[in-house]
């Protein structure tokens, strides 16, 4: 089989959370996936996402010959010269670091790259976009940022409430990144970002990877030709080169797991999230990604609207490889000098 | 000032268990201390020793001129030839990885590259030198032994019973060790080795370390012309390659800490340890090693006993370094498929 333009490409998937398993996993390599950031903790807390990282270095073990662990951008181009998949490690919560900045430093240790300063319920960091009050980035909050500017780890908004994001640009030293949401003047759902707060973090250096969770794009039909026009136009808002994808892709979960990441162990009752009580389950994926094995037809639709090839690569994988080779790098100490300067800063004008 | 034959070694301390601050790190380099093994857990728990980790990272940030983290052999000739000390760390217990063998991996992916099966008690793991029926090690022990051997985590005996220590030199596929205890030919303390168990361990490849504990030794009184006997004699048993230190250094506690290592939890009463109630509190140490600082009289003293410049080298700490060399890498594919099979032959045969 000759090798297409996809082939070539580095594709990077800024956000999948699946029950993993060979099969899973195979639909990677079948879709040409190079680097997929991966959750290993959403309600969890310490002890518990130490349990998800070593089933992590389970499979590392069992599948070797196609998946490896990420701690850096050359991590995921090694992976792609070696023709795997590489994973990193990403929190969708703050509940694994507890109320404790020094589990930022051991977890990155252990890989972890990227942390989402929120689920979709307030946490100890910040205000979430399901809370009616959105608190903004709390005391802990800030210290927790510029412990994960030191040490490499970079800050996700994903599902943070707007005031929240706009607080974690303004705090973070190093870019920002929001890995999976879209803009919400393309479907007005609640997990989806104004246009403000997206050119907020692209201004600042930051990314936006798309996501193709139903619920984000208005649903299983919309049409793959809609999915691109709305990147095209986000490309126009803030260039091309901070998009990315963050798919939200959810493989093999039977819906008593969609219970508990939506109503963890906070609820007694049942929370619907983004569905609603008469469309509680796992939504239909659109026919166009119905699995991470039908990537290249984003990369065909990409094309087809009229990205330019260069384009194409930045937006299915270039761009985040880029932002992860800046962003997965401890900061340098004048950085972190900075860094700390900035929110005693904070704290004296309070 | 010219420098000293001292001054030219690598030398490795395999146990020192501190309440570490600026001076007692400070003692290390006055010392020409290379690499110190210390203590991040002995009763603890796998999310407790997470926060003894963090305070090291704290440790590594603030007094990163003089100290930084080893995970190889080669960070600790990094570390001598930066003129810092290289930390290695260690659990004298196996409590952290509680029942899940993935903590292995998880801990030795944060540097944890020795592990001693049992502390004073009876562990999961294995039995204890201060039990009364020793059981040996359990069915729990044998995976973890293995799963030690296949990530590079090293076996300690130093705390086990002897029918322990007996069996985990027959289970490691790898050389163990015993970072520090003394024969127990020399002094008859509890936590000392029988001569055979040295020699077990010594012909397997291993390492003995010799504390300078006073209750290792028979007292601060005791001459540092017979801790180097000791030595000597061992040398002559096992060959001086197998030798180093481990002096079971406790710089800077209150008798309070003492009582937690020695009751933990586990104990509502007072126990004594290796004390007694009529001696219940830290020893006083020889005058020849009051501190690291005191390290050039074991080389002065090994050399005065008769030992060759190239052998008192290697006590002093290169015959460590060649030990983890080995023993801190990851085995190869081929050896850890021959540990999974010697697991199941013993299985087997039960």
């Amino acid at each position: 089989m000759p090798r297409t333009f996809h082939d070539e490409l580095i594709v990077i998937d800024a956000l999948e959370f699946s029950n993993w398993d060979r099969e899973t996993l195979e639909e990677l390599r079948a879709g040409g996936v190079t680097a997929v950031h991966v959750t290993v903790a959403v309600w969890e807390n310490c002890r518990e996402t130490l349990s998800n990282i070593s089933a992590w270095h389970r499979r590392f073990e069992e599948h070797a010959d196609i998946v490896m662990q990420a701690r850096s951008a050359d991590d995921i181009r090694r992976a792609k010269s070696l023709g795997r998949t590489a994973i990193v490690f990403g929190f969708q919560n703050s509940s694994p670091i507890e109320d404790d900045i020094g589990l930022v430093e051991v977890f990155h240790d252990l890989g972890v790259r990227i942390m989402q300063l929120t689920y979709n319920n307030q946490s100890l960091i910040g205000g979430s976009c399901y809370e009616e009050t959105d608190s903004g980035i709390s005391r802990f909050g800030r210290e927790v940022i510029a412990e994960m500017n030191r040490v490499g780890m970079v800050v996700d908004v994903s599902h943070c409430g707007e005031r929240t994001g706009f607080e974690a640009v303004e705090i973070s030293q190093r870019p920002i990144a929001i890995t999976h949401a879209n803009p919400k003047s393309f479907h007005p759902g609640l997990r989806n970002k104004s246009d403000d707060l997206i050119r907020a973090v692209c201004e600042g250096g930051g990314m936006l990877g798309f996501s193709v969770y139903p619920l984000h794009i208005g649903g299983a039909a919309t049409p793959l030709a809609r999915f691109c026009e709305m990147i095209a136009r986000t490309a126009e808002m803030v260039g091309a080169e901070h998009l990315g994808l963050g798919t939200d892709q959810s493989r093999k979960w039977d819906d008593s797991f969609l219970d508990w990441i939506r109503s963890g162990r906070w609820k007694k009752g049942v929370d619907f999230g983004e569905g609603s009580a008469t469309n509680r389950g796992w939504p239909e994926w659109p026919r166009w990604f119905r699995t991470p094995a039908d990537f290249p037809n984003i990369t065909k639709g990409l094309l087809d609207i009229g990205f330019g090839r260069e384009e194409v690569a930045g937006i299915m994988g270039g761009n985040w490889l880029r932002f992860f080779d800046a962003g997965f790098a401890p900061a340098t100490a004048e950085r972190k000098a900075a860094g700390a300067a900035t929110v005693q800063d904070h704290a004296a004008a309070e």
